[in-house]
């Protein structure tokens, strides 16, 4: 068990090593700017008591794709303006995805994230809550640093729409009458909701006149529905390698997302999917529901779903000026939906 | 064991009634303020979803003392303006910390709060921490209302001390070379800090000058350090009545309080604070501890460090204009560390 959990790390940081080249590409004309928001990032322990140092460092060492503030970032560059509140924006953004990995895995009792042994399960769940805090906070603290209320205010409002997205994931679970379009507003709760502040707040502290601001909150909005579907597709196909959690765990765990939404939609009556939501426990209705699932119509239909919305996301870019941080965003929705499967 | 909680319950409920009486004579000038906050609050469940309005009325159900917005309110009656910032800054202050009382339960894996079932004995600690992150995010949604940027880097400020705060009191737990400073330290930014920022910003967003607001920022600091040494003292005397916990509860979690640093300081040797430290679960030690600490003289050590303090806050309102809100922040300061024991 502990072997395989470590080679599955490995694996997944040789997958993310090639990720990476992709995306450092993409990311190049904001290159120096995610590196100040590293800086940045590191240099929130500074003053702090050394048990908060010791847990600081441990959640901060993780980098993982950047992909949230390199959106507010690229966002920033489409109106002239010296880039300081942008930096700190996307520190912000980075700071609170990370703060809702660290609840997360509290909630979700996983003992790696990003290949590394969580604070849960190395301090205790009451030290991960805390911590979580603690970098909830922080986030906060830079978005104030920007000294622009209308993107504190949005900010906020995306740390209750992030926690209403994980209660609404609790509260439906094993709820095999979940549709479509209640799926997708939990997702822009859970995941589309901090994508679309990254790209709004991008925008708007560059001064940028309201229907650029419009194009790439709505750029946001489209590319982080995109990524939640296509990482929910993934749940079931060999994600395993990548994530170290194992295929349908999703599923396991009483949760449906589009797969399974689109297999009770083609089959109402007697369908595992549902047999299995009556009997969570039932390991053969889970096989079984995996296994509907993983047809390849329903994996497809999936992931057309989520190319809809990467192509409204691409739409989204021609009501903005064409610049090679344009070229970078949609260069970005192509890399985060791909099908890696 | 069932029984014996729930008695202690209705005692606690029948001793906030006989405090109500007192509270609500000083609470006078701002209670038509002090409703309409209870009704911004009972207001955040407007267009939620069902499951996260059965949660939050369960939150907020609960009326607790309301000492932190009424500290807020009466704090901004000392330069004309028309009160609605400050409803909303209470509103927040309020919010803030139902938020850090559904934290601390899942941390402290509490049953009972305020006499009622704590979220996470009900719903478990997941939902716990999510609707502990929603109710943060709206108490920060609110200080945004105000628009003014300054309290609300105080106020995500304040969030990140009240985290480090407990955190520090977790990795100091069983450390009997724990200092006096260091406790002091640590209750300000566990509370004090909160009653600090009540203080201050409901005498920045009156628009008072700078003086007023020092003067209220120090009322605030001293009364939040006398009001948590209070209660440091209540635990060991017959506090299981008010607040359905066993005496000495802090000690036999391994946090050191004033009472007992009195106690080590006292006697450095062969000390039985010391031995409980060196084993947690040893009950002799932790008997002989509680008996130790109960001595009227240490005892009356710490109450007189808690009088200390509220003499300070006292002498702030020295600098604040002559008015009946200044008497009820007076009262309130008597009423807060007056010995219940």
């Amino acid at each position: 068990m502990q072997v395989s959990a470590q080679t599955d790390t490995a694996n997944a940081r040789r997958r993310g090593a090639a990720f990476d080249e992709a995306l450092e590409r993409l990311y190049e004309p904001v290159r120096g700017d995610l590196e100040e928001v590293g800086s940045a990032l590191r240099a929130l322990t500074h003053g702090q008591p050394s048990f908060i140092i010791e847990l600081l460092d441990h959640v901060l060492e993780t980098t993982g794709k950047r992909v949230r503030p390199a959106i507010t970032l690229l966002a920033s560059r489409f109106h002239p303006n010296d880039g300081a509140n942008a930096r700190t924006m996307a520190s912000a953004v980075e700071l609170l995805h990370v703060a809702t990995l660290i609840h997360d895995d509290t909630v979700d009792d996983s003992a790696f994230r990003r290949g590394r042994a969580t604070i849960s399960s190395m301090w205790g769940n009451n030290a991960a809550v805390l911590v979580g805090d603690f970098v909830f906070a922080a986030s906060a603290t830079f978005v104030c640093d920007t000294g622009n209320i209308r993107v504190v205010r949005r900010f906020a409002e995306t740390i209750m729409e992030l926690s209403i997205g994980e209660l609404g994931e609790m509260a439906r679970a094993h709820d095999a009458s979940l549709t479509r379009e209640e799926y997708f507003r939990r997702i822009y709760k859970k995941t589309a909701s901090l994508f679309t502040t990254a790209g709004e707040s991008g925008a708007v502290l560059s001064g940028a006149p309201e229907d650029v601001v419009d194009a790439l909150r709505s750029y946001g909005y489209n590319l982080g529905m995109a990524f939640q579907i296509t990482d929910d597709v993934l749940d079931f196909e060999g994600a395993s390698e990548e994530t170290g959690k194992p295929v349908g765990s999703d599923l396991a765990n009483g949760v449906l997302t589009l797969p399974a939404i689109i297999a009770l939609e083609r089959q109402p009556e007697d369908n595992p999917i549902a047999a299995l939501c009556e009997r969570p426990d039932d390991r053969e209705s889970l096989r079984a529901a995996v296994d509907l699932i993983q047809q390849p119509s329903i994996i497809e239909a999936a992931y057309s779903v989520a190319d809809d919305f990467s192509r409204k996301a691409l739409r989204s870019l021609d009501r903005v000026p064409p610049a090679r941080e344009r070229d970078s965003l949609a260069e970005l929705a192509r890399y985060l939906v791909r099908r890696r499967g």
